[in-house]
């Protein structure tokens, strides 16, 4: 967990950094000592807030409570203190760490707007590759979705000609599926009845017929929505008791965001690099059986096509993930959301429901399991709508009832992303109008990204010193840097993790951004970044080039 | 608390009530044993999970952890134990609870199905009112929001002479502010600039001139994130320490529901029913005294215009309220999602924000605000969307950067719910060619609103048995109601609280839905229901007709 759970980054300067700005975040730490320009550097002094604690406050007899006794007196005057201050905030809140949209990419922002205030900057444009977000790069939407969404917004539209007629059925049936025929009514807190069908037939076509019950799917709002609620689910026991989930090493920091949150106890288990990051289970048995010695573990989590770091599980490699899972009674989470995103030759995408079917009712019938798909990922793109499901598998009957419960305090999911989830699960079918132009624009996404995939592999591996793996699947590749012994001890000396330092000063040499690696978790003494492949062919080429060319630059810097 | 804390519902009844059905919930209890019918009776069979505690676990020396050991030797078959069972879930979870969506709801959406497959009714279609869901109600979108959400959605319809000019523009400058110019990117995870910018000047215009600064505007989906947000930076301390959250009784279960879930302490102020639902500082100061010997008091939420109980606040109240805030140390809450909802004479709309602001430095500096709004509401109804902001004033920069931390890790609220808030807030203006439009329809439908609370307040009132404060605001009215004495006994010996008993037998026999006043508590001995009034007119005047005529029926048979 070393490497995941480093002392947070400074909240004033945080603050400082973002200031003005939203889209901050103290994820990964080190920025606070950076030599990521001089806004950075300015920020010496300690925190404004001061402590109040219940025990200083119990002893303020006759005093108003809540008052710190020492600020009472100061020139007669009462300050009032803040209700809410760092020290009496949320602990749990406060070991949350999101890296995809941390510091550095505050500082990117930042940069954006000294560009666009006309300073001078050794780039001209700042390239945010830190986040799956395929929209933002320059990825258009697929027509008839869009189209569809169009039409359900606004009905009168349905009266337009210039509008296919599989798209105007298509929103006519979601609409009788709303309230008062409106997106603007709530749905049902589990999701709109039809969707929620049209999901179950996707998933048993996807998994060759294997049975889907509607009853067992969840819409929700995006992948993050539901694993959050699961997790969610799971945690319970103090101590030695408390629930540990166990996750991948690269991985999504979604998941020890939210473990931290929920004070659950994250458990490592390391992706071989040198297999192209696939996994042990030698390694989910020594991270398991080390673990029970300090928490309750009762969770497995895995990504596939894994985040960051690209790789495609085998159907042996899930088999043998399910069979340690019913061995060891852990419940699985299957983060399925790229599962569209396959490009490697050889690999194919395996459903954890499918394998788990395959294997028998020794385990169909036994092992719990959710897994998450989304609006936002694969060859849609579609982040904003925050779309997505997740189905149960095995669940007790009794805490699905808990779940279903739960959910409906937060109402619904958000019904546009319902609607496209209906979308994306049932999309234009052979013979409908709209089915060659859906083929033709969803083929072209996939084909390009597959490309990129390949581009951006075989161009880093070109730099000395970048090792990258293939990317199988996802939209993310994860390469190996070499850091030189000299910037290692620089970025030490300043307190400053040493890929942080690295990444810092490529974007403020080149205005790429990237996350470091730390952000996602790695081996110790090893380290790495994760850049995004979806900017367009030609802009990828540029960004590539650039980063070959600092990484040459920043070797030779501290040789 | 009494009221409101009551023993779960058992979830197998849970499940059965909800039984393919996605509306369920368990909410109040009391449905396990009522008499609601024949589906609801035959639930006694004690529930099938069975308790796997760590105490049982460890003493299962050299057997595979998390078997019970009384389940491994029944004919020597050995089920495998369920990993996550009502018995190891996370047990604040167990505590949330949430009427509006109850088991009346379930039953209801069962009896909706009962009616569809022919089977007989003394009715012949379900009403709910036990949501304010308005589209789903029959309101219809204001036209402009819907224009301006189609060209988002697909762009291509900019080029369509159909759409008037500002509608396009409106679009055109919404989807300037996406990533992509493509609403399917994410946004910055504090919300899109120019829409915290907008959300910003229309506080500024609706205070007078009260500045707001965009960077304290966090866009939410729908309020209720912004409020479990809120609540959860909150949360801190244990024992005697813990957090302790004053709320208004009655009350929206979302707070109950948070409080349970985080494990904070819910305080419970009492509504004056007597004085149309007032607020009364002395009985704050009470419930906050008795409070202060079990937990740390830090905050204070406030529902204005309130819901269920639909009073509107006196800026004198308002004062009061911001007065022993500042006194006695407490964060404030605001839910204003009804804003717009004021229907009395002589009732107005007074933002906690802007009456802060005019009491000057002492206050305006000090007190710490979260001020909630939403599309769900007010002359919109966009339910579906999930939109909304909260404004954050006062809040200690540190705490803010973690708030603005923690947000991201759901990355961003949904786009089409933040640009539908874009146009709530900044909506066509006088010389645009929309304007009068918008202004008709909105105004329609709040003339609307207006006629149906007084409506309903003068109808129930002429009920023996029935009383109704004035509908001031909101959309709910919560008339007081008086049970037999045969009836509370009846429904009592049955386990059942005798207004859950109520308006099941209710809905049983009219098909109206209405929600308990247990679900939002009450004072001991008091009992009422909460009932929408967003049904079109001539369908509400039905509904209270049957409402009265139930009543008196009820009555008669029951004395």
């Amino acid at each position: 967990m070393s490497a995941l759970r480093m002392q947070m980054i400074s909240p004033r300067t945080v603050r400082f950094l973002s200031r003005g700005r939203s889209e901050f975040l103290a994820g990964s730490n080190g920025a606070q000592r950076s030599g990521g320009g001089p806004s950075v550097r300015a920020l010496t002094s300690p925190p404004l807030s001061y402590s109040i604690t219940r025990r200083s406050l119990s002893s303020l007899s006759g005093t108003r409570r809540g008052l710190p006794k020492e600020k009472m007196s100061e020139n007669g005057v009462v300050p009032r203190a803040k209700v809410l201050t760092i020290d009496t905030m949320n602990p749990t809140v406060k070991n949350v760490e999101y890296a995809v949209r941390g510091p550095i990419v505050a500082r990117a922002v930042e940069l954006e707007r000294e560009l666009s205030e006309g300073m001078k900057k050794p780039f001209v444009e700042v390239i945010k590759a830190n986040i799956g977000d395929a929209h933002a790069m320059g990825q258009q939407p697929i027509t008839f979705f869009r189209q569809v969404l169009a039409l359900c917004s606004y009905p009168e539209l349905l009266n337009d000609s210039a509008f296919p007629e599989d798209a105007k059925s298509r929103a006519y049936y979601i609409l009788q599926s709303c309230g008062g025929n409106s997106m603007g009514s709530y749905s049902p807190s589990q999701g709109i009845d039809s969707v929620r069908e049209d999901v179950a037939h996707y998933i048993e076509r996807r998994d060759g017929g294997v049975p889907c019950d509607p009853d067992n799917i969840y819409l929700t709002t995006g992948a993050s929505d539901g694993i959050m609620t699961m997790l969610k689910l799971l945690v319970c026991g103090e101590g030695a008791n408390r629930t540990g989930v166990m996750i991948s090493i690269p991985q999504y920091p979604l998941y020890s965001a939210t473990l931290a949150e929920l004070g659950a106890v994250q458990i490592n288990y390391y992706l071989n690099e040198d297999k192209c990051w696939s996994l042990d289970i030698s390694e989910l048995q020594r991270a398991l059986d080390e673990a029970r010695h300090y928490c309750n573990p009762r969770a497995l989590c895995i990504i596939n096509p894994g985040n960051p770091t690209g790789q495609v599980q085998s159907r042996q490699c899930i088999e043998d993930v399910i069979q340690f899972a019913e061995k060891e009674r852990l419940f699985l989470l299957a983060d399925e959301v790229y599962q569209d995103n396959v490009y490697a030759d050889g690999c194919q995408f395996h459903s954890f429901k499918k394998v788990l079917y395959e294997m028998g009712p020794e385990y169909s019938n036994t092992v719990e399991l959710a897994s998450f798909h989304s609006t936002s990922k694969c060859y849609m793109g579609e982040c904003g709508f925050r779309g997505g499901y997740m189905e149960i598998i095995n669940m007790d009957d009794d805490v699905k009832a808990q779940l279903t419960k739960l959910v409906s305090v937060r109402l619904c999911a958000p019904v546009p992303g319902q609607a496209l989830m209906d979308l994306v699960v049932n999309p234009p079918q052979p013979g409908e109008p709209s089915y060659n132009s859906f083929i033709k624009e969803r083929t072209a996404t996939l084909s390009a990204l597959a490309e990129k995939a390949k581009l951006t592999e075989e161009i880093l591996n070109t730099v000395q010193g970048i090792h990258c793996n293939p990317v199988q699947g996802a939209m993310y590749s994860f390469p190996r840097i070499t850091i030189p012994e000299k910037a290692i001890k620089e970025a030490t000396d300043n307190g400053q993790l040493p890929d942080m330092f690295y990444c810092m000063k490529m974007l403020e040499e080149t205005g790429i951004c990237l996350v470091p690696g730390s952000g996602f978790g790695q081996k110790d003494g090893t380290y790495h970044f994760r850049m995004t492949i979806l900017p367009p062919i030609d802009k990828l080429r540029i960004l590539l080039s650039k980063v070959k060319e600092f990484h040459q630059k920043f070797t030779w810097q501290y040789s």
